[in-house]
């Protein structure tokens, strides 16, 4: 499994399997697309009794379909691959190899709860589609967003969690556990439903002094609502701005924001790393050609 | 049914029935959209027991006067168009047959359940009326704003769905089925009542781990409901920006958004299409002349 | 009850009871301020049980005194004004009459549960504070941003109103009585708890394809909470900004807003209308000089 | 305990222990933040009953230890710093005294549910780190938008109050003790659940009136939660765009906003005064140096 001759054919399929630049590779995530998804609607099928009790036979046949398609899937993403160990040792290599063996290990552990959780992990192969997603343009200004307010929000993430901590407490001091507020942890959980307005009313408090207090919590948490909300709408306004200036030219133009460049879904063939620039021409990580050079 | 010639009349009540710019068009769709919320809260009255009991007679009275209402300009919009045919086979053509019809099939099959949900098609009627808020001018902007930012909340709803499959999963093997987390697609339904904040409360965790996980997916909610709001917002304030400087002659001007041309009320009277200009004289679509023009 | 000669010490009293802009007219404020919040708490109080069985001597004689307080404001406030009438019918006028008779009428009917409706009309009285809330600067924002939006929040109301009663008029269908969706309007009840992420829980859906139809309201509901708040949000940077500029002298200003004069506490002594420019003389509506001269 | 002469041990103990900018200050805040973590998660963890039960040995001699180190740190903090009984008496000084109490109390008044309280003051102790959370340079911008936003997040909460008030009294008064609006106060703990969009689902509104006046609170809530969002969001443009403006030379350059300025994490080694600017050599509060000067 060393590094042997990389042949022409490999890198046509490799530019089909890991690439969304070319019909063939788009077609290639859409219909892999196609049977994640269909593979994970067979997991949350089964899951429900009476359609499972129903269709047995017909979820099973699917499911060994989709095990061989994954099965083959995986193999070619192998053999395409210059450095095969590093795909195999990677997190969607992994994801890749665990999303196919469930099956297999039902011949030998008949009906275990364990397989579902495992069939469960192909949830994680939809993130390849976010690859697709990216055509949709969108998806680069969200991500935008959110990477620059990162440190923003943990820091707004650090307060609601410090927030929670001591309400929960006075809580479990002011209510007890009569009202189901047993114990600090419980409270805290409690604190968190009030303070994200989500509020289930599986625990509630009963004295006026708790409901008291949980007014305090529930319009603090109005308040503070508004912080990862505004982050966000400044970040977008501020990266809307400098987008109309950069379509026109204007006297006092603002330079793109380094986090504004745009990417493409290239990923290296040598090391498999991914977010190249549009117009790159070598891999950012290892400096291999990114361009389809067949070995002559 | 062909294209018979177009008469002076009905070229005025064309003009009354499916426009909204002269004073008697306006009148007609204020007491269109008069009839249409009285036949809808009549199908709302007549599905509270009590009160369909007391005043039966009433109610049924009621809707008979709506349905031959419905009846007369159902038959008036068939005569004013030119091409009749197309208008039977529109949208609109449709909705309105449809909600003329229940209480004609009412005769024939006496009170079945299929008939309300006919009946409640009505409400589709309601749309109409969003040719008269065009007016209000404000649903511009609104319409605008969202067609904007569109692209960008599929791809957020996209992530929602992911994060709910995932998190639903997680609960479903956690939990189980003793704290009502019976199957996936219900714990993906407890997923998305817990991420939108709206905590309904009828399924809730009751193991400390399950209570932690939903903590996490609530405050994770909690951040993703800024996106949006962030997205709507900036959409607004460049909308707005970009108004401020149309309305005053300044240097570095920025020109008007294609979205944001004014568009009236007038629909084609030959092929029915929409959302022409304010200025235009003919169909963006058939090229039909939009003016008034009596075939002399 | 017409209009007498004008006294100078009426004058003053009008000042002191109907305008903020001299310490003892504010000080008269804070003081009726706190008599109204007292009152508002004595009304509280007095609702639950085990407090008044214990205190009812106690809130009874609170009662009275604030009573008497109020009467004798009532009367200074006719006294002063120069034209009584209008302020007897105004809605102000109707509202401290109100506040004044609950316990005179509690001589007559006893403990009657219409007289706390009454006295429950005192809370609009708290209005009156907002005249102070205007010296705290931020209310004028807030008021500018809200009025500036209004007409878009109303084509969002409208918008949400059609979306849950069509939802509404679904899930009505879709669950059936079995679920507590007994008729449409308690389903469209259910569809407003559920799209403002209320979400109580009193009513939720039961089968999957409710479940389902469920989510998709939240999902949407989570994308329309962005509207308003992507209004408000436009709103405020078009005012901050407009803020930043006229602070500082530039070179392409935007004139002010129209929204964004400030006004004062004054009332016109002749005819109680409000909200006059800073530095107005004389009343917007009446033409009354609005600086205190004294009938010599 | 007077101002005896300040040692160089003193001074550079007081660096390590009250200031974070050196890499010895920094560890010391990070130990001492791990040791507040730990004594907090302790706290929990004995609430937990199972826990408790199992575990009872080993939390009491963690439970001692962290008594210990506590102690340590608090002679620390009283030995190095030059006015003794101003850091005592400060709220930090009460805090951290506080916080070493309780397991010492244990020995004499055997565990008392008032000790667990007394044992949760210890979660203040966590606001030290926000030291920390200062170099992480975002909470600045938090702490900025927020106290810019005070005064206006003050009008909106007193509105809030106010709505809550009004809507609480009319649900009492329409939906009365049968569905749980015992009285005005529980009303208004409900309004108050249901304006912030919490909805726990204990108290809910059972009458078609009181659930057509809900729905009015709900829509309102909706349009209300608008506001502070739009604050904060406004605010944060406003810094970005100052902050984007500062970057670079350009024409009309807005100057930076009085509180945009970047503090440090110093701390007066004689009165303790914090948030001294960047560049200050000499404490804003009480003028003495802020340099390291040994006494010679």
């Amino acid at each position: 499994m060393g590094t042997k001759p990389y042949k022409r054919w490999q890198g046509r399929l490799h530019e089909i399997i890991y690439e969304a630049d070319t019909p063939a590779g788009k077609l290639f995530d859409v219909v892999l697309l196609i049977v994640i998804i269909a593979s994970i609607l067979l997991v949350m099928l089964e899951s429900v009794k009476s359609i499972d009790a129903q269709y047995h036979m017909f979820l099973d046949i699917s499911e060994w379909i989709i095990t061989i398609l994954f099965t083959i899937e995986y193999i070619l993403r192998i053999v395409t691959v210059k450095k095969p160990l590093k795909y195999i040792t990677s997190f969607y290599g992994i994801i890749d190899l665990l999303s196919t063996l469930p099956k297999y290990l039902s011949l030998i552990f008949a009906g275990t709860h364990a397989l579902v959780a495992l069939r469960a992990l192909r949830l994680l192969r939809v993130f390849r589609i976010l690859k697709l997603a990216r055509f949709m343009g969108a998806s680069n200004h969200l991500a935008t967003a959110i990477k620059a307010s990162r440190a923003k929000i943990s820091v707004f993430l650090f307060a609601v969690i410090i927030v929670a901590t001591i309400f929960g407490t006075i809580m479990y001091l002011v209510e007890g556990e009569a009202s189901g507020f047993n114990n600090i942890p419980r409270s805290i959980y409690w604190s968190i439903v009030t303070l994200t307005t989500v509020g289930y009313g599986d625990i509630a408090p009963v004295t006026p002094l708790g409901q008291f207090i949980a007014s305090i919590i529930m319009v603090l948490g109005y308040g503070i609502i508004a912080v990862p909300t505004g982050i966000v709408s400044a970040e977008y306004t501020r990266k809307m701005n400098s987008d109309d200036v950069n379509n026109k030219p204007v006297v006092n133009a603002v330079p793109p924001h380094p986090s504004d460049v745009d990417l493409n879904s290239l990923s290296c063939s040598n090391c498999l790393a991914q977010d190249h620039k549009d117009k790159a021409k070598y891999c950012h990580k290892c400096g291999h050609s990114l361009e389809f050079e067949p070995s002559k």
